[in-house]
């Protein structure tokens, strides 16, 4: 029986005028996107950069939440002045702004009644009928509204909850791939794998990505696809006019 | 006599499937983001990473193009079938994709008449009338297109080459930013951090960062201003904040 092949997409919104401004370096993007592809069988197919912005906030999540099927917030979900993810989606939604009130309480009895501030308990204030990402490591919970998830931006506590997005997401069928890399120029396989690519164009897609290694200059060709024979197919085709042209292939 | 603020803004987009998919970390953003801060008073406002596709390249290009002053692509300006910048920037504005005959000439002189194939012909095929950005480290030369420049998405080479997009660039006032580092929680220095956002609303961002440190929770407060006094006042009042409030401000 032939396996039904299920696309499904995402978009990444990485929101925070630290990354636009170049003093932090974004990490999200690499570990969403590895996530969703390892574990969910989904592919990032956009990622936007903006800055806290309400008005920004606003357009591109309506844009990004119409075009794929699921999109990920990093960032403005904490407790100042500059964090207005939950507020913007909430307008975007025309969705109430208000207190969850699991979140609520879970905030609540992490800080205790005595400490729980104005500042922290925003952190509960969310669009209406939101559903909660639990936070194992600092209890502030991200949250679902429609087809967006909303994480924070400090890479390590958005690592540690993502996968309470999981049980959200729908699967689609993995893509798989497969590197080569040998010591060579690009421009010396560029005609061949051309042709490869125009060949398979359907099912597979090839990149290929010039790297240095001990001063010598690389490339890795990178096949990625749904099938897993194709990509076989592709991986000799490549290795039959590599061995020919006297290229070494590198074990890692 | 006062000075007269300019206000220039640019948008990158990063194209290129190996960042989309989580395989490569992506260094471009903040270099670029970085650089034209510090060198040329100019904002980045926004980031787009999208995939190899030429529709995609064409409808971004175009998009960012009108909305910001300039745009910086990365990625795709190599000798192989996945490097369609030039040929999708050509198809954004209207212009044949042909040799510039200086690219040409350069190519031709690094590689030598022997060893210059069609990969390596393809990388000095760009937009009709597109300017020359040089390349000191592997010869290839990006382009300028009316308010877009393309380059390389290999950082190493794309940092050799960004000074030589200087003379293309009208600069706009330098923003300063000055950054307070403290052992404490956002919550508690959120409600006066907002007050002084709102007094100072027209002139400074302030933003606010947690961070970890020898096991401590910390925040860094940045505040960003084309004025130099305006930053200043902004800078006494949050010390005054967290002075008063027994918090400890650290060196670096």
């Amino acid at each position: 029986m032939k396996k039904k092949i299920k696309k499904v997409n995402a978009a990444i919104l990485i929101i925070g005028n630290e990354i636009l401004s170049g003093r932090t370096q974004d990490k999200n993007v690499l570990f969403i996107s590895k996530w969703l592809n390892l574990n969910c069988g989904i592919s990032v197919n956009e990622v936007r950069i903006i800055s806290d912005n309400e008005k920004t906030i606003v357009n591109n999540v309506l844009n990004l939440s119409k075009r794929f099927n699921y999109v990920f917030t990093t960032g403005g979900i904490g407790p100042t002045h500059d964090d207005i993810t939950a507020k913007s989606i909430s307008a975007a939604f025309h969705k109430k702004y208000q207190y969850h009130k699991e979140a609520f309480n879970i905030l609540q009895k992490y800080y205790g009644k005595k400490n729980f501030n104005d500042g922290r308990k925003k952190m509960a204030k969310m669009p209406q009928g939101s559903k909660l990402i639990y936070n194992p490591s600092s209890a502030a919970p991200g949250f679902l509204t429609k087809n967006v998830f909303s994480l924070p931006g400090v890479p390590s506590i958005l690592n540690s909850m993502i996968d309470n997005c999981k049980k959200y997401l729908i699967k689609g069928s993995k893509v798989h791939s497969k590197t080569i890399n040998i010591f060579s120029v690009e421009s010396n396989i560029a005609k061949e794998l051309e042709l490869i690519q125009k060949k398979y164009i359907k099912f597979v897609d090839i990149g290929s990505y010039p790297f240095f290694r001990l001063g010598k200059i690389g490339v890795s060709i990178v096949s990625r696809s749904i099938s897993k024979n194709k990509l076989q197919s592709v991986n000799k085709e490549i290795i039959k006019i590599v061995k020919k042209k006297n290229i070494k292939i590198l074990k890692i």
